[in-house]
């Protein structure tokens, strides 16, 4: 007996709400609005935490692949917004590096600033560009744990090579954390269980 | 149409290489061997870069999930051996919390040190502890870059309750990662293409 495979299936509803493939988002608080409703419905539809991500051809702003945040409903803890479009980024273009030869520039757009795991994350999928809209401080008022971030973290990518703008429309961005938690939404940080 | 859903499936050798489900590995060296023998087979495979890990209940040894490196193969960045070994975990336990009430404390033994995507993703996996065999050194000698890893993190973990062990059977896990290189394996750090 084989192994059960683990699939990551992004909500029937994410295709409806970004509509057609390769719909062009010209600003970046165009791409930061729809990341946002990527949050906002995930929310209301009950498919995952607070949280929502693209990736865009940095350039033109063509939608690649929408994420949202898939923990609870997937049960895996791995299936955060970023995690779950640079997987599907990924797959619609075939290659593990969105930053290979011969590709346009990628950015991913994220509705919060990544916990450690997405920082780390970030470097390996090719992407030139990072942009987050609420702050760590948002997410952590509602009693989400960010993990261990590197300090200097941002500089550090920019001499990686990926630009980093952090709180473009944090205001939408952050009171989606706070429907969420006033929505009494589950805070699944590592480790319901006891010591 | 909607998005293409996004599949982990572990290659077909990794079962008959270990065996029934629910085998014990009763002691910390015997836990690396297995991983370390994943490493290895998965370079003489050519089923994705020179790294294992498995998680296992700490206390009796028995495996749950293993996990290879399968970057390359399946054409995502994420799917270090660590997170595969991760999200299988998570699928046969049907849940995103590996340390949930009513669980048996897990372990993630992973053949080199994790890097910083696989750090951030430890604590939200559950895990109780965490064991590694060769160490960061080890991987970037031979070209690999382990991102941006928070000074302090052992002990960090420590303190969140996760205990870690570092080193174990270094010189068996390293030998794997120099037999990679000498084959030519591709060091698949991000963005191959120019700035």
């Amino acid at each position: 007996m084989q192994y059960p495979p683990v699939e990551l299936v992004l909500p029937d509803w994410v295709r409806a709400f970004v509509g057609d493939a390769g719909e062009v988002y010209p600003e970046i608080e165009d791409r930061m609005r729809l990341v946002v409703g990527l949050s906002r419905l995930n929310v209301r539809h009950d498919t995952g935490g607070p949280f929502g991500a693209a990736v865009f051809e940095r350039n033109s702003g063509r939608l690649l692949a929408p994420g949202v945040n898939l923990v609870t409903s997937a049960g895996c803890s791995v299936f955060h917004a970023e995690v779950v479009a640079i997987m599907v980024a990924q797959r619609l273009v075939g290659n593990f590096d969105l930053g290979g030869p011969g590709r346009p520039a990628y950015e991913l757009v994220a509705s919060t600033e990544p916990c450690a795991m997405c920082l780390g994350a970030t470097p390996w999928s090719g992407v030139r560009s990072l942009v987050y809209g609420a702050r760590s401080a948002d997410a952590e008022e509602i009693g989400f744990d960010e993990g261990l971030k590197p300090p200097g973290w941002a500089p550090a990518f920019e001499e990686r090579g990926i630009s980093v703008t952090g709180g473009v429309l944090r205001e939408e961005a952050a009171a989606v954390l706070r429907e969420y938690a006033a929505r009494g939404g589950e805070i699944y940080n590592s480790r319901q269980g006891d010591a």
